[in-house]
């Protein structure tokens, strides 16, 4: 949605939010440290991120490739800085309209630096000099579509000629569509307090963000600081005192920033923007000392939704990729509706390719991962034992988690451990939930006095020869609905309809139902599940090793089966698994 | 749906299946009697019901609005008789369209007996001379959207010159697109099974449906058989031998049918046509001979499904028509689509008029029922004790209620009953329920192995004096949501969102909720509650006296209240009712 929106209604809740700002770094690895470090700041809960256009559009692809990622594939609201430099109306349009298909609703408009290499502003033959000329344009083009918001400098800009011609193109980039404003980063509250008032006194009224940024070392700060006006004598002093300690110059930074963020706080700020430098801790201190992270934060449904408005009312999912949510998200990304309440009655076009994102940023897995599981593999026993240590928590991801096991399946690990040491290679799992309070902290989602169920749920690979006793065992656990299916198509089930394992009851609603069974997708899952042996796991060989032939075996001879025991009050899911190991070992 | 797709089901998994057929009265209260006599019955489960389309066309327009009332605002699926007496292909094609605009979808085509007070049958100058002709209509004019029956004559219709030629006629009305054949009544089983075996012989595959009519009397037995062929003679002489002993003759064609039914089943037919002759007992008796009546029919839903197929996949109604289907159904009549598994993503249009059902068919209280409801009125206490008289079951029905109280309720009838005795006018509630098998006889729905979930329900009149003091509590009862409205307009509420307060989970199944609380039904249904008070009890009385005076200051300055306790597993909505009869008396 757009950024204004949240701000009224933060504002209105009297809720002071915070922002992080990136900006695109430069090699592969850095991209994927990069939106794993997103990710991890986005349990924070920022009201929003911004990513940086890069001078003169170097980095133009880049941004609306990590814009297209968090606005799609998390749920952060994310905004696209744009500036005019080097850019042609017609590239300004082509990438308006990129940001747009891609659900992208918010723009940060800027003027730009200076092309690379140069010093002094040019604009384009064909393009715009003003910011504010930007911000027209994008309403000319775009209507109330995107959210727009500008800079503002409280010390000036350091080329205007004078503070109020200053204040007057602010008033400009307002006048032209602007919702917001947020500040260019400084040191001193009153600078800020001052500049707000003389904003309001010629009439600007839209918020305005306070941006701060922490002293991450004495190198970066020099280095950004030089082109700020009025950064108070004192912070240089301090800073430059301290060149060759680096713990000094973090403790003061961040008392320092702190205390500028209460100030402001106090003074009746918004919310805070955070040019993060791509960094984490500093940002986390900081709001930790502030004790502005929501410390009960429920999530509204069992998984991470999508910050793209389109999929605003999606309320259903099946719940084969809940342990790969991206590639869901990446797969549906085309859709046009989104299942809502039901999803018996959704039309689904076709899922897209697993890897049909661009730059395939759907799986990322930290080099120590793929460490672990890329070690030579002698027998069967080294993969079962993978699986094993993944539910022990000695692996954090594996080709079929994008994330370590949730809360919810650590409570049944025992029984996962259980199944892989027998063989049945785990990949999903959630255990029954009969009417848990949504208030318990841990595992449940959902507004607060509401009652969470689940039907208990587990997926695995199994041999085909542990299958055909499987199979014989079912009509003697009436409970049980289950579907096998193997890599050639080969399949069993004992039912046909959507089977939803996830629901919740809440005062004065009607009744979500998140998560369901559909035999439907499961057809599309099977594929993904299968070529992950070999597309993923498999990469890291070889292709004549005994491992890559070990993973193939089993790709090619193992069964995938779910099983879902529809007595979420007096079943036991496990009974059926002791039972079957006291036969079949 | 088409009824030779019903039969074909039915064929499937061998169960034997049966079928009512009425004919339109002569008189307003014949009518009225009928109507219900019908809903009765339907208790029965009958396959289909037929309505006759009266000599030469002469109830036309009352025929059609019978099968408009239970082919809409009951579960029968309805087959509507149309002859060629007397009609032209536009007045056929006229009747067609109505039909289908009614959501009749099944005809039985006949050519129809002669005009009355004539013996020769002429065809009408522009119409049709054979049944066959008016079944090539059907198809002509609407393809494959009618089920089209047409009748056989196992005794040779009285009119044929030989057996053979009645045969090739009924071959060309099935050529012509019949689905199935409905044979004249017969006594004798032989004549059927070798009916039966000729039309096979000359190619007639489709099914064939025995006729048979109880006898009810002397009389009717000797007037309806006069111009059928083959009555066994020992038949017309048992009746004949009884004439003068009504009990003698009943038991005689108890016995007879029960038999010939039997044979008939045990010679393998699909189903049994009972010509009704709209009356009840001796078919009920028959059918319970046979035992055919399911006895653990499950209502598939809480409320009663329409026969429209337009209907078929309604699975959400607002509970506060729960009392007055009819006037649901008919209200919601015009609507395109009906609310699937949720409410408050529907695009409602606007809900009909109360009565705005052709003949005003909605609203059917019994003489005996009416008769209690409009005795005068001296003052609140004669009021308040009809409510309690019909929660005690000593008044079958009122203004707000088709039908007693149902069996769920009846399980809180205490509470209500103490509830009207302290001027709370009760006219909707339902129990809680928390995960109660399905398979529990009495008050559930749904397929067998699921567990029902309800929020506990009750709606009232209540005066504006005690409604103050009843806003002040709510708020110490936080599981409790509530709407109040009078007629003016004026209203409280502590919630805005539909509110699921019946629900069903079903193994491999997605959640179903039928029966939802909606603010803004809630309007609506206000209107139609407040009306009543004038418009049908109040009709009972002159303008000017006592009584209509008193029911006009009810409808005045009461407030309908409606409270869900939206905790089902620990709440107790009687507690706040306890609570403010402790205070307020």
């Amino acid at each position: 949605m757009k950024i204004i929106d949240k701000i009224n209604k933060a504002i209105e809740s009297q809720e002071i939010f915070y922002s992080f700002e990136y900006f695109p770094p430069k090699t592969q690895t850095g991209l994927e440290n990069l939106l794993a470090r997103i990710e991890r700041m986005g349990k924070l809960h920022p009201q929003f991120i911004d990513v940086t256009w890069g001078t003169g559009g170097s980095t133009a692809d880049l941004t609306l490739d990590i814009c297209h990622y968090t606005q799609n594939l998390t749920d952060l609201e994310t905004m696209m800085h744009l500036t005019c430099t080097n850019m042609s109306k017609k590239e300004l349009s082509l990438m308006l309209q990129k940001a747009r298909d891609y659900g992208i609703q918010n723009i940060l408009a800027l003027r730009g630096d200076p092309p690379l290499g140069t010093h002094k502003w040019r604009s384009h033959d064909d393009g715009f000099s003003y910011a504010s000329d930007l911000v027209k344009f994008i309403r000319e083009e775009h209507g109330d579509y995107f959210g727009i918001a500008v800079a503002g400098y409280p010390g000036g800009h350091i080329e205007a000629s004078s503070y109020e011609e200053d204040l007057l193109h602010l008033k400009e980039k307002v006048d032209a569509g602007a919702d917001f404003i947020v500040t260019q980063l400084f040191y001193d509250s009153e600078l800020f307090f001052s500049f707000k008032q003389r904003c309001l006194d010629i009439g600007i009224t839209a918020p305005i963000l306070p941006g701060v940024m922490p002293i991450h070392s004495y190198q970066s700060f020099k280095k950004i600081t030089k082109f700020i006006k009025d950064i108070p004598q004192h912070v240089r002093d301090t800073v430059e005192a301290s060149k060759d300690d680096d713990e000094a110059i973090k403790a003061y930074g961040i008392n320092l920033i702190s205390e500028l963020c209460q100030t402001l706080i106090d003074g009746g700020v918004e919310g805070i923007h955070f040019y993060t430098m791509n960094l984490e801790k500093r940002v986390t201190y900081i709001l930790e000392e502030l004790s502005l992270i929501p410390n009960n934060m429920k999530k509204p449904m069992p998984w991470r939704r999508s910050a793209n408005e389109k999929r605003a009312h999606e309320s259903v999912r099946p719940i084969f990729w809940a342990n790969r949510p991206k590639s869901y998200l990446a797969r549906t990304m085309q859709w046009k509706d989104f299942p809502h309440a039901r999803w018996g009655d959704f039309q689904r076009p076709a899922f897209g390719e697993i890897n049909d994102f661009p730059r395939d940023l759907t799986q990322l897995y930290p080099t120590k991962c793929k460490e672990t599981w890329g070690k030579p593999l002698a027998n069967f026993e080294d993969i079962k034992k993978l699986f094993v240590d993944f539910c022990e928590g000695k692996i954090a991801r594996t080709p079929w988690f994008d994330e370590p096991l949730a809360l919810e399946s650590a409570r049944i690990k025992d029984h996962l451990i259980n199944l892989n040491n027998h063989g049945l290679l785990t990949i999903n799992s959630q255990p029954q939930m009969n009417a848990v309070s949504s208030d318990e902290k841990v595992v449940t989602w959902g507004e607060s006095g509401g009652y969470i169920y689940q039907k208990a749920y587990v997926e695995f690979f199994i041999s085909e020869q542990k299958m055909d006793f499987f199979l014989k065992m079912f009509k003697h656990y009436p409970s049980l609905t289950f579907h096998a299916i193997n890599k050639e198509g080969i399949s069993y089930s004992n039912t046909q309809d959507v089977n939803a394992v996830t629901w919740g009851i809440f005062k004065g609603k009607e009744i979500l139902q998140p998560t369901v069974v559909d035999p439907q997708s499961f057809m599309i899952w099977k594929e993904e599940a299968f070529d992950i042996w070999l597309s993923i796991w498999g990469s890291l060989y070889e292709k004549e090793s005994l491992s890559y032939h070990l993973l193939e075996d089993i790709s090619n001879s193992f069964y995938l089966v779910n099983i879902v025991d529809n007595d979420f009050i007096a079943g036991n899911i496990w009974t059926f698994f002791d039972d079957y190991f006291k036969i079949v070992k």
